[in-house]
């Protein structure tokens, strides 16, 4: 009994679908029928319509928290209907099917050691795929068949060139960092693609840099009360450690959850107040 | 074991609730209570206020997705403490526990296998049930005791005359469909009343001319590129079978996922583009 | 096997994370990698902001219909990192696991025996927690152990001074009682601090004037037919039974579905119409 509970099937949602409609549930109503027993976790289904950049991101950062034998269903699918390939791919950290169209960037970096297969085998399919809702009629059913242990191999042909997202990277120079805004989050924090910092004691901070998720090297070291942040015309004179190290309504850098660097506002929005979107340059100043 | 997985409890949720102010989730708690082992899964709480037909859209377009032994429980109530019945329906398809408000309009034409009773057995409420939260004292304790097994009969006296919906049907003609615009969904896809439709073949469509979810009766078989599409002041010429068959922001007509007659933008919002709102005209014109 | 499944673990989730990011996606990856056959239900994650006024109210109406096993996870964490505090409390109806910031006070009030400890033991957080996302790295994980049966103190030290939230009380006079806005919910209905109100007939209303959730006393009998209310410039006569009991797009004002002065428009958003907002002066007269 408790080794069929400790490997219960566990399904994640990930889309652009909204909650309005009814199409997450009848994405779920398709896997219960086919793993009844699985557990559905949804990690958003609010991605802007077809920003499969954003998805990627969203994605990257909540699937290392699963348990490892998780299938992560993405759909966030502009081309639906059109030669783009759906794909599963099997990565020691998790499993994933999506559209094939970058937004398994990140995650592929992150896992390098995967294998992945083109979902050309109808027999995992619904009958009759309909040519608009692919999340419901292949993506669903393939999701829910690997999550009760249908074998990849099964679900179609190898391949290996899953398609990349054109990613800006970060600019490294001695003493900088140039980034970019990389997503704004709920609360109006800015996240950037300047990642894997981390605090080192209560003033020093470390970054390994060279870029998102690639093998981070030897770090450098930096303190980071003179560290200094610019984004746009706004200047932010040293890194905090938590949010509420400066006073309410000032604006603040740290570094966020995931690693990266962030700008926010202490219990305000920060993107509403410095106006900066999606692209734009963010950089670190630091003495190492 | 495999007989006990295979048949666990399923309850859908479909509500006007939002998901701001723990209503949904405590009628969850009320379930939970009642039939612990339950399946929990929500179609949509972001129905528009007291949008009855809305609710009954979502719901005829979900609810076949699901195992036929789900229990669908609705709650788009603004009749909630009148006089207004609280109803359950068995069809072979699924059962459905809702307000007697024309809500299961759409899943009755489709299931016409169909019984129902009243809820007036006050054994299966909370105790004390509020006039304005039925959700939580009545329907939820009711689809609860359905899913674990308590027969139709039990919940209340039979009744037959439901309350229907006065839904526009489509205007049947030689060689035209004229109809209307039935929902917006997440995306600003403009689906319309003008349903059944499919692809016979890559240049071929069929149309079975006989309006919402009734007996279809004999398909008509038309040449998509030739048909034209007209929705207020805008003409679409030719029915595209994906998004992507148009450039990134033109409008297009295609055949939705459940059948119906849809105008989209690919990778765009028609609706906003459009300007067209739940009730305008549409017609289809195609040589058969 | 029964008893297995009646004890099935239930953690319900209330945070001001909204549902696009995957915070919450990746909360319950670290639930369900600790206590794999735990049920998670959503109580909401659409709270404002920082608003932790709003998040007690909206907890305090939604745990008592859970079972009384339920540990309720709530993550309204303006302090994060600082040196609020984290802390559980054990009651007879509910197990609450939360930042230390007075979002616990009218459960507090409504459970008075109680005990608490200040999650200061790690062996129960992730490893290496972060400073800005304690709801992952500490609150989640605490939430899965407390779940899966680990005793309140192993997880840290007895507490008995949890912060309160300073809540303005309603002011009893002989014949009315003034209070004010509490919450405005998803349908603009207009809650208020006046709580303790129920039907005794279909005329007549009873209210205990003693305030929010403490003990109630003798009730005070009233006509609900000549009570008034006055929110503002409003004034409301009458307490209806129902929504409906008023013609459609009419204020009203009854008895919530908690109990509490609920100033609404029938099939209609209130709060839009007359502009009122939390903390604004509601008042009942009645004669008793």
């Amino acid at each position: 009994m408790r080794l069929m509970i400790s490997t219960t099937p566990i399904i994640t949602l990930l889309t652009d679908f909204g909650e309005r409609d009814g199409y997450v549930g009848t994405m779920k109503g398709v896997i219960v029928g086919i793993v009844p027993h699985a557990r559905l976790i949804d990690i958003s289904h609010q991605v802007d319509p077809q920003d499969v950049r954003q998805a990627a991101s969203i994605l990257a950062e909540a699937y290392a928290y699963f348990p490892a034998h998780t299938v992560h269903l993405v759909v966030v699918d502009p081309g639906v209907g059109s030669d783009r390939r759906p794909v599963a791919l099997k990565t020691p950290g998790g499993t994933f099917v999506a559209p094939d169209n970058g937004v398994l960037t990140l995650v592929r970096r992150r896992e390098p050691a995967a294998s992945a297969c083109v979902l050309n085998n109808p027999d995992y399919w619904l009958p009759e795929p309909s040519r608009t809702f692919h999340g419901r009629d292949i993506f669903s059913p393939v999701a829910a068949h690997l999550a009760s242990g249908v074998p990849l191999d099964e679900l179609g042909t190898p391949v290996t060139d899953l398609v990349e997202l054109p990613l800006a990277e970060p600019v490294i120079a001695s003493g900088s960092i140039r980034g970019e805004v990389f997503r704004i989050d709920h609360f109006g924090n800015i996240l950037t693609n300047i990642t894997d910092l981390r605090w080192v004691d209560d003033h020093t901070a470390a970054c390994y840099p060279t870029g998102l998720g690639s093998d981070p090297g030897e770090p450098v070291y930096f303190d980071a009360r003179s560290a200094r942040v610019t984004c746009g015309p706004h200047t932010i004179n040293g890194l905090s450690q938590t949010y509420s190290q400066v006073s309410i309504g000032q604006v603040l850098s740290l570094i966020g959850s995931s690693g990266e660097l962030e700008i926010s506002i202490n219990q305000g929005n920060a993107q509403e107040k410095l106006r900066v979107g999606v692209g734009d340059l963010v950089t670190i100043y630091f003495k190492s």
